[in-house]
C-alpha cells in the first residue's frame, strides 16, 4: 500500500522525498507560481497592516498561514472532497503592496486581483488587516458588479472615519457601501460582539441596509437557522469575508483586535459548512497577527478556515450548489 | 459623522486626538482621581498576592488588566448602556498595601475601601489574589452588615487554615462567615471543581450554609436556571465576587491555580447577564496572573467582565432591577 | 481543624511541610519507587518522540505533567473517590528507552511493561508520541491476549508506512491489528477530524474492523450516546489511549500536530466519566508536547486525566464496573 | 531612618503608600501632567509606528517603557545626581498622531513638540519606530536652526526612498540633511552594522557628510575614543537620537530590525556617559517594539538609558558641560 | 569503550538506561535523600519569594534549576573535578516554608539547615529570593559565629525597612550586620548597579563596614583584580551569596528585578573561578524567577554557577585552598 | 536615486514589487531551484533532529534561518561584496529524509549532496541537529579526500556511542575520523566549554589528533590569535562545521544543548572573519532550533553567520584566499 508520508508535489530530483514539514511553505504545499491560465482558484496573501487600529502584525499573516498550512492533506472527508485535485489550485505568493500608505496599496491590489478576476480565477486572499477588504471588493465588483457580502466578524467595520481617515480596517464596509460594491439589503454580518464607540452604532449599520447578527443572537438561535437566513438574504453573487475575531481570543489569540465571548472554532467550521451552497465569488481571511499566537493555533486555524472554504468550492462544482445537505455539529 | 478613532477624555491641549492604545492606561480610558465626590462607582486594583498558593503574579492583574481594557469602548449593545456616560465611574488607581505582610495589607484595604463607601460609591475591586477578599468584605460588611455572596470560582476557598495560617486566598470564605461577614444561607458558590484535599471539602462548605453549584451541576441544569436559584436565594444586598479560575484557563490561562474543564467565556458574561437583577453592593474581579497570561486574552476578558457589571449598575439605574429580561446565549 | 496546605506524604524529618509547588514532582506527589509488590497501578513516562512526524518534544511529556500534576488534590468529588488512598497507586518513574532508535525502544517499553503486568499492576503511560503505543500493546497482549481500544484521538493512525517504515505514531493501529494485539471489530476510535492524505483512508480504517465516530458525529449525537456505543461493542478487556490532540488546541495548544475543531477539555473530562464502567486494563495518555505548552494548561489538563482515569479505577474497585449512573455535563 | 519601600509621590489620601509595582506607570512614577511651566524636561511618548519596513510594534513602545521604568528609582550614583529631584521633569503623556498617515502624524508631532521647545522644556521622546525623528528634528531646527545630530544606531537610516515614499523609518535622515534641520558635517552615526541594499550604501551617507562608525570601528577604537571624535566633532547644538536596535539583540530583542554583532548594554551605558559633555538640545529613544520583547528586558533597558540622559542633564545642570571625567567600564 | 547516554545513577531494574532528560528532576540527578550521614555537601531549595518587591516566582526557582541541571555532566574540565564523585554530594529536596509569613520560613530554615551545619555538611542553597539568606546566615553563623559574605549583586540589599517591614530580599544584609552574622568589615559586594532610592544608599552600605565595588569598578578593574581584593580582604569562614541579577538580563531574564549593565555569564563563571580559594562555609544562588526565564537560558546558568561551585569545593578538597593557580578568560 | 523597498528578485508580473519581509521565503530571497549547472553555492536544509540527545526541534531550523535571512540585504561592506551577485547562488531547498531513520537519512543525504559536489557547487548546509554533519562529511570525502574540519562548538561531538549507538550528533567526529573522512591531525576545535561526563573527554578528542581549544583558552588567547593557530594548522582543504551552541544562549537561545559562558555573536562574526582565507570546501551550520528561539533572534544570528561565509567565498574569488588583512573588532 501506499506511502503517505511526503507529498509528490514535494519530491526533488532522483525520486527523493520531503517531509510535509519541510521544504517550501506554499499554502497546502501548492505550486507556488504565477502562471493563471486555466487555473480554478488563487491563494494569495495581502501583507498589510496599515489600516490596524490596535495591535499590528497581520503583514506577517500570509507567510505564518502557509507553514501552517503544511499539516494540512489532501481529502476533505466531511465534504468528501479533494479540493486541490478535484479544483486546479495554486499559491499565487503575495501581492505588492506600500507599507507606508494605504491608498497606494489598494490601487495596487486592486489591479493585481482584477487580473485574477479577468482570468476567471477564484481569488482567495489571506490578509493582512481587513482594510485590505476595500481593494478586494473593488476588483470584485469591477468584474461581477455589486455582490452580497457576508462577514463573519466580532466588529461592524462600518465607521465612517477614523482620525479624520476614511480608509482602515473598521471602515471598510462604509465605504463599499457608498463605493456601490456591495448590496447591503442582501449582505449580512455574523458574530458582531464588541463594544462600540457610540450608542447608534448598530442601527447606523443596519441604516446602510445591512442585516446584522449579534453573537447573543447567533448563540440563541443556533448555527443553522442564522446560516439559512444567510442563504435566503443573499443575492446570486456572495463576496465571504472571515475576519478571525470572528472566533473567540481563546482559538484566535493571534489577531489585532479580539473581542471575548465568541464562538468556539468548530462553531467557525460549521459555519462555513452550513453556508455550503453560497454563490461564491470572493473570499478572504484576515487579521491572523502572528506575533500574538501561541503554538501556531490561530495560524492552524485559519489554513483549515481556508481548507473548509476551497473544500466548498469544490463540492459546488461536483454537486451543484444544492447538491446535498451537510450536517454541522450543532 | 463623527470621529471614533479617539477619546474626547484623551484629548490633548490644541484638541488633539490620541490613539485609544495610548495614553495613560487607565480602566477604560476614564480619568484617574482619588475626587470622589459624586461618584457612583469607583474602579481599583488591590495590587497583593502574599495569599497565593501556588502561582503568584496577580500583584501586576490591575495594571495589566487597564492596558486591555483600553480596547473596551462606551456603548454595550447587550444592555443598551453607556456605563461609563450612565453612571459617574472612575479610575481610583491602586490601593496600598504592604507585599509583604497580609495582615498589614488587610487593615489598609479596609480602611481605603470603607472611605468609598462612607461616599456611597460602590466599589470595582481588581485583585490581586482571592485573599483581598476578606478586607473587600470587611468594609462592605461595616457599612451594610451581613451581606450574600454570589461566589463564581472553580475553588471553593473555605479552608480553615493553610500552613497553619488563617490567612490566604483559600480560606477567605471561611474567615467571611466566622466574622460574620457573610450570611452564608444566602449566600452560593458556582462553578466548583477542583479536586480537593479532604474527602469532606464540599460537605463541610455546606455545612457552613452556603449552597454549592459544581460545574457539572451548572453545565447539567443551564446558566439560566443557576442564576435563577442564586436570585431566589441571595438577600437584599449583594456582593459579587468573580475569580477569574470560573473560566476554563483556555480562556484565562493568566491566573495562578488553574482549573480545566470550566466554562467559556460567552459563558461566563451570559452568567453574568444572568445575574443582572442581583441587588450588588460590591464586586471584586480577582486573580488574574499576568506573568502567565498570553496575547492578553485573560486581561480582556477580565476587562470586559468588569465591563458587563458596570452595565449591570448602568442598566439597574436606568430600569430599576427588575426591569426587564436580558436573554442569554445558552 | 486540619491544615491543608501541605501533604504528609512531602513532609520531612522533624515534621516539617513543604508546600505542594515544591519539593519532587512526582505525580501527584506520589512515592517515586520501583516496588511494585502489591501496587494496584503504576504511573510511568514513556519519554520518547522520535516516531513524530510533526512538531517533537513529546519526550518532556512525562516531567512536565508531574510538574502540573502538584496542583491535584486527592479527593475526586464527581466520583467521591480518593484514588490514591483507595488504591495503591505508585509514580515509577520513566522507562528506559533509545532516543534514535524505534525499535530498541519498542524492546526497551514492552520488556518494562511486561514486569507491571506481571505484577498484576495497572499501568498508567504517559508518553511520550503516539508511537510508545505499541509496545504498550504488545506488552498488554502478552498478557491478555487481544483486546478492545477505546482510542480518543484526533487522526485515525492506521496508515500503514510513513517514508518506508513500518513503525511511527501514524501507523501504530495498524501495526497493531495486523500483530493481532487487539480486536479490531471490537475497537473503536472517537474524536477523528483531521484532513487526511488519500480518499479511502477512512474507509481503510474501517476495514480493518474499526469503528471510526469523527468529531462531527460526537458533536451530533453527544458524548453519552457515543460513549454508549463504545461500551456495548468492547469485549470484556480494554486498553484505553488518549491522545491529547482529542481535545481543541485552545485547550491543549502543547501538542505536536494539533487539529482544530475538537472538544473543550470539559467534553474531554466528560467522555471519560461516561466510559466510567469500561473493563480496564491498561491507559496511555499520549502526545502531551511541552515546548508548544502555554502556561502549563495542557499539562494541567493532561494530569486531570490522568486523575480522572485513577478515579475510575477506584471506583470500579468499590462500586464493582456497573456501580451507577454518573452524570456528563453534557 | 526612611523607608524605601514607596514613594512620596505615589502616596494616596492618609498618607498610604502604594508600592513602585503598582500605581499608574508613568516614567519613574513622575507626575502624568501637561503643565510645562518651568518645567526643565518633558519625557514623552510617540505612538507611532506607520513607518515600518519590518516587524511593527513600536506603537506600544511609550506604555510599556512607562511600565518598565517603574523600577527606577531616584538616585544615580554613576553622575552623582538625583534627575528627577535635580531638575524638574514631568510625563507628559503620549502625542496625538494618526495611524495610518505619516504625513498627518508628522504634522501633528512637529506642533506639538514646538510647544515644548517654545516653552524653554527640554524633549525625551520615546518612539515608535525611527520616522518620528523627522518631526522631532524639525521642532528641534525651528527653534534652534540646523543642530549636530550624534545617532547610535545600527542602520544609516538615510536611503532617499522606500516603495517611492520619502517619508518612513529608513529614510529620515535623508530627509533631514535635505530639509536642512541638521548640519551633517558636525553629525554622525554610530554603531552602523547590517548588511546594505546597494554597494554604494555607506559611501552615500558619507557623502552627505555624515561621519559613520561602523561597529568593527567601534569596537577596534574602544567607546572612549569614538566619543571623543564625536564631541570634536559636533556644533554647540546636538539632538541625540538613540535607536535601540544600536544594541544587540541578545540584550534588546524587543525592536523591529535587529541587528546582530552589537554592543552591550553596558556598552551603550558606558557610550552615553562617554558623551556627558553633549550640548544637548533634544533626545529621542526609538524602536522598542514590545511584542518582541522578553521578560522586559529591552523596555528596562530603554528606560535605563532614559535615566542616563536624564542624569546626563542633570549632571550638566550641576557642574556645566565640561565638569569633570566620568570613567567608563571600558 | 564507554557509553555516555545515561546515568548508571538513573539506571533501573534489569540494568536499563534512562536519557538523562528524562527521570526525576534532582539535581544534575543526584541522589534525593535527607540521609546526610558522612555527606560532604547538600544542595536543596528553599522555595520561598516571599520577601519580593517587584516580580515574584522565585519559589519555582529550585525546581526550574534542577530540571536545567540535567544538563550537566559529572567532569569539569577547567577545575580538573568530577565535583559529585571527588565529593559525596546529595539533593536534599527542598526545605520546608510558609509561603504567607516570612518569619515563621525564617524559623523553619534556619532549623533546617543547622541540621546540615550540624553534621558538618556543606549548605548549597537554591532560592528562593534573597530574603532566604537571612535564615541561612542565621544557621551559619550559629556554627560558625560571625562570617564574611562575598555577595555578587546588582543591589546592596542593605536598606532599613520597606513598607516599615524589616524582613525582605532588599534588608537582609542591613539584618545580618545588626544580628552580628557577618563581620561587614571582612563582607564585600561585587557588581552594584542599581539606581538608588536615596542619595545616600551606597554610603549607608559602606558605614556599614561593607566594601561595596560597582559594576562600574569591576569593568574598569578586571575581575581578577577585585577577586584578588576580595580574597585579601575575607576572614577565615566565608559565606558566598550569589544573587543572580548580579549577571545581565540578557543572560538571566528569569529573575525578579533585573539591572541592566551587568556581567556576562561568562564573566560570572570566571568571577566565581577566580574566587576558588576562598574558604567558604555555605553558599546561596538566589532570585531565579522561572516564570520570566526564556529557553531555560537563566536556569542553565544557576545550574552551572552551582557546578563551579561544587568544583570549587571539589579542587579544595583535593589541592587545599591555595592549590594552584587558575586563569580566568578575561 | 533608487528605491531600497524591495527585491527585483521578488517583482511580480507588472512590474510590482514585493515587500522583503513577505512573499516566499527562500534564503536572502534567493531563487529556489534545483537547477545547479554553472551555480557557485547552493544553500539547503537538511531538516532533521533524529539525533538529538536533549532538546529536538531543529528539524524546523531551515525554515525558521529561511524566514529571518528575508531582513538580509545584498551588499557586505565587512567584506566590500555582494556575495549573491558577486557569485551565483541558489537556494536548493530541504533535502529529502526519513525522520524516525538516522541511517535512512545518511544514504539520502549523502547521495543528494554528491550531486553538488560534482556539479562542483560549494554546499551550505543548514541543519538539523549535528548529526546530519556525517553524511555531509561523507559527501564532502567522497570528492576531496579526508578534509581538515574547523569546528566551532561548545561540544567535542567525538563521544563513541550512546545508548548503544554509534550515530548522533554526539558521536559524528569520532565516526569521521573512523571512516577517514577527515584528518584529525588538521582538524581543530574551538569554544569547547560543555562538562563532560567522563574524566579523559578532552583527552580521548585529543588522542584522536584533533587540537582542542577550550573557550577559556580562547578568551585569553583572543580571537585573532586562535584564529591564526588554526589557519596554520588545516591542509588545504577544509570544511566548517558551525554549531549554534557555539555561541552563548544569550545570544542564541534557540538551540538544542545550549552552553553558558560563550562567545558573543559580535565574536563569532569576528571568528568567522578571521578565517576568511581558509580554503573551504563545505559549510554547515547547525543546531539551530526554533522551538526555544525568542524574536527570532537565534535565526537572525544563523543567517548573518551564513551571510558572513558567503561573503567569504565571494572575497576569495575576488581577491583569493590571501587577498588582504580583514580587521575584526577584538
Amino acid at each position: 500500500m501506499s506511502d503517505a508520508g511526503f507529498d509528490q508535489a514535494a519530491s526533488r530530483p532522483h525520486g527523493h522525498a520531503i517531509p510535509r514539514f519541510a521544504g517550501m511553505a506554499t499554502f497546502a504545499k501548492l505550486p507556488h507560481t504565477q502562471s493563471i491560465e486555466g487555473v480554478d482558484a488563487a491563494i494569495f496573501g495581502v501583507p498589510f497592516d496599515g489600516g490596524t487600529t490596535f495591535r499590528p502584525g497581520a503583514r506577517f499573516g500570509p507567510q505564518a498561514i502557509r507553514q501552517s498550512s503544511r499539516l494540512l492533506r489532501s481529502y476533505h472527508y466531511g465534504l468528501d472532497v479533494q479540493p486541490f485535485d478535484d479544483l486546479s489550485v495554486v499559491d499565487y505568493g503575495d501581492l505588492a503592496v506600500v507599507p507606508f500608505d494605504i491608498k497606494d496599496t489598494y490601487a495596487l491590489v486592486e489591479e493585481q486581483v482584477s487580473v485574477l478576476y479577468d482570468y476567471g480565477v477564484f481569488p482567495i486572499a489571506m490578509g493582512g488587516d481587513h482594510s485590505v477588504g476595500l481593494p478586494l471588493l473593488r476588483a470584485c465588483a469591477k468584474k461581477h458588479g455589486p455582490v452580497s457580502v457576508v462577514q463573519l466578524d466580532s466588529h461592524p467595520d462600518t465607521w465612517d472615519k477614523l482620525f479624520g481617515k476614511e480608509y482602515s480596517h473598521a471602515t471598510v464596509f462604509k465605504r463599499a457601501v457608498e463605493e456601490e460594491l456591495i448590496d447591503p439589503h442582501r449582505s449580512i454580518q455574523i458574530g458582531i460582539r464588541s463594544t462600540l464607540p457610540y450608542r447608534d452604532d448598530l442601527e447606523r449599520t443596519r441604516d446602510l441596509g445591512i442585516t446584522v447578527i449579534t453573537v447573543e443572537e447567533l448563540f440563541q438561535r443556533g448555527i443553522d437557522d442564522v446560516a439559512a437566513e444567510a442563504l435566503r438574504l443573499v443575492g446570486d453573487k456572495v463576496y465571504l469575508s472571515f475576519d478571525i475575531d470572528f472566533v473567540d481570543p481563546a482559538y484566535a489569540p493571534g489577531t489585532g483586535t479580539p473581542e471575548v465571548g465568541g464562538p468556539s472554532s468548530r462553531q467557525a467550521l460549521d459555519m462555513l459548512r452550513a453556508l455550503k451552497s453560497l454563490p461564491l465569488v470572493g473570499f478572504d481571511l484576515v487579521e491572523v497577527s502572528p506575533p500574538y499566537d501561541h503554538a501556531e493555533i490561530t495560524c492552524m486555524l485559519a489554513a483549515n478556515l481556508i481548507m473548509e472554504v476551497a473544500g466548498i468550492l469544490a463540492w459546488q462544482k461536483m454537486h451543484g450548489r444544492q447538491g446535498g445537505a451537510v450536517e454541522t455539529t450543532e
